[in-house]
């Protein structure tokens, strides 16, 4: 009975071209991670069910995948990579140093409605400092997404806010405590349902006069600075300070934006969002400070700061900026199969090759027609073909073509390593 | 309330130390595949639990985790890499290069009983060759894998047998079409229980002269040939064709053992295992042939080809034969703060570092005294330590200091990059 091969709603297979851009700028991710000092640290997929919940908030926690396992413990799924990092911190405190400063890259689970650019398992790229409450973190982590997206060439806005700031906000205009975080959360809301939509949210909770005020704070224009003096009533000590200590590091492009809300319960000072210039897609980078987080786990206080690049975002972003360059062919040889006559020479060649760290590839299809194995190298875009025939077996030689040109050289069978260690 | 940290049995935690190791293992083996024309995908770990069950026999099935997602949909996590590729495969026939090489790095679940290196959560590092019949691919996977053992520096022999040969074996000893695969499971016991075990376990379905033929069989002894010559009686055609073409690819280490059995109900052909020489460890790598699994997705059969390499036990393989040399440190200078008088210095000097593309941390603890900065220092194996006090500000130097030798060094604040450029 033939079982339908299907995906499941939300979930994607990457085949070799996506699979090539991912690793790219993974690849570079890592490259600019490590040269900031960050370490990589990897944690399970499956955790305690316990450990994860009561972290996000409610209406993240919904969307945590949870099952019973063979044994009848409650676990589930991560649902992001600071979680279960936090849980990492607060086992190994003693062992790590301090402070620790760590990169994570792994896929995440939510039970999403699937939509355009949502997924249900995608990838996530963490890089946090724990251990350490001063604003030179917090601006180093701004430093870092700098230079991660100046090296993937993509243009952007590191966009500011502070939590402490905003609390102080929602303080003055006299906001409940219990209604504080609701309150944030739906100005999180301000980019999908609009300055209208959050103000008839908000009007739920806070009076008009309430509401009003807060939408006026949030709303501020300017510069930096400017923003900065016009909200001096409020706690904007760490936003000043995180300012100048990105102007010292040589930050460029960040942008204090007071409506910055972010949805998740765990911050507790600074938040980061990075979206791209020039195009609509929400943001590619978020994160926060959460002082708070490890103190779930464990008796010793642990803050933390650090953001989460969106793996697929950054490719979108990448592809309709044309930032992905025509690269290098990955093999740079087809050595064929002409018939089971020559066959010994044709692995004898290819095993020379590959001994000699060329990248080549043998033809091993069913079919020996030259056509086909034509056609296989153009599909993989391998720009040489080598073809060894009873004639060429003979002479000692072998026939390269190069695809492109047509153009077709023998080359003597003790020449051949040479002759593609010094192509392009 | 705080709730205590733990990992879930049979999952763990991989700190910088050990992820510096996978990192190494894993970028070795990328080359490699990479270098035999091998193209990275990449499957989601959650698919319809139909998707993977009825592939890998019963016993297996019952280690698949399986749950309910939030649209009570049967999903499970997946047990290995090949029956998702193999749906891949199906789903994307026609767009696929023929023969499909492909590669997949990636963790994998059963609910095993933890055990010593026996994991619930595991990577998976999987090559498999697509549609394709003849042996040749068979003897490039071998080829492969040799290359792939040899880049790691670890020394292994390569245990072949084939599923055809098995079979003729069992037919010709009378053995019930129903039982080849309970048989087969049986053999492959053989490693585990001995063969007293294997013999018990085998009475209970053949008769005393078939378990004896059999276990005469699968214990003839000599080199390849002999062994082959032996056992000519059986269908040792594909295993003489595997062998001439190893030879042909100049495989090392290949050898004939009669009683490989490999547990999976999926191989047709070839199978394949690495074990390392000198060390007792149970296989590093280990697949076959399958022809008929990706016709569980599609009316058009996909022959298929591979094997999978266990990231755990080839790093503890590395491990116990002391082969990871001790790695270059990750950043070559530590920037510490002096004070918040010097720090805007500080800041300024690690972001000249940071841009010239050289390994750099800022020291961002909240303690700065400097022997704690030297400390960390030290605990992160950093090589130099920049020290900035108000006197270098001055004079518009840093001291460098060199943490092996204690020796000091004073550099003009304009030559740091240059400095830091050309230490090793």
């Amino acid at each position: 009975m033939l079982i339908e091969p299907k995906l499941l709603k939300g979930t994607r297979d990457f085949g070799p071209e996506e699979m090539a851009k991912r690793s790219t700028v993974l690849e570079t991710l890592l490259t600019v991670f490590r040269r900031f000092g960050f370490q990589q640290i990897e944690t399970p997929a499956l955790e305690y069910a316990e450990t994860l919940l009561g972290k996000y908030g409610d209406d993240a926690a919904k969307l945590v995948y949870q099952f019973k396992d063979h044994g009848g413990r409650d676990i589930a799924l991560r649902y992001d990579l600071t979680v279960p990092s936090a849980r990492y911190v607060a086992m190994n405190l003693h062992d790590l140093p301090k402070p620790f400063k760590r990169f994570q890259v792994a896929p995440v689970w939510r039970a999403e409605r699937p939509q355009k650019g949502r997924y249900r398992e995608f990838w996530q790229c963490d890089i946090d400092i724990f251990g350490v409450t001063n604003m030179v973190a917090d601006a180093e982590c701004a430093k870092l997404a700098s230079e991660v997206f100046e090296a993937l060439k993509i243009p952007v806005r590191i966009l500011i806010n502070n939590r402490r700031f905003l609390n102080s906000v929602l303080e003055k205009i006299g906001v409940a405590d219990k209604d504080f975080l609701a309150v944030i959360r739906t100005i999180d809301k301000l980019d999908k349902i609009g300055k209208e939509g959050v103000r008839e949210e908000l009007m739920k909770r806070l009076s008009a006069k309430q509401t009003d005020s807060l939408l006026k704070v949030i709303g501020v224009e300017g510069s930096n600075d400017e923003k900065l003096d016009l909200l001096s009533g409020y706690d904007v000590s760490e936003l000043r300070e995180f300012f100048d200590l990105c102007e010292q590091l040589g930050v460029r492009d960040v942008e204090f934006l007071p409506s910055l809300a972010r949805g998740l319960d765990y911050y507790t000072g600074t938040i980061y969002e990075v979206v791209c210039k020039g195009i609509q897609l929400g943001s590619i980078c978020g994160g926060g400070r959460y002082d708070n987080l490890c103190g779930m786990f464990s008796e010793t206080s642990v803050p933390g700061v650090g953001w989460s690049v969106g793996l697929d975002r950054t490719i979108v972003a990448m592809e309709e900026l044309g930032l992905f360059e025509v690269e290098m062919p990955p093999v740079k040889v087809l050595v064929t199969q002409f018939d089971v006559g020559t066959r010994a020479m044709s692995l004898s060649v290819v095993s020379v090759l590959w001994e000699s760290g060329i990248r080549a590839e043998l033809y091993s299809g069913d079919d020996l027609s030259l056509k086909k194995q034509f056609q296989y190298a153009n599909k993989k875009r391998i720009p040489f073909v080598l073809v060894l025939g009873p004639d060429e077996v003979k002479k000692g030689v072998v026939q390269v073509k190069t695809m492109q040109s047509g153009e077709q050289k023998e080359v003597a069978l003790e020449k051949i390593t040479e002759f593609f260690l010094v192509q392009p």
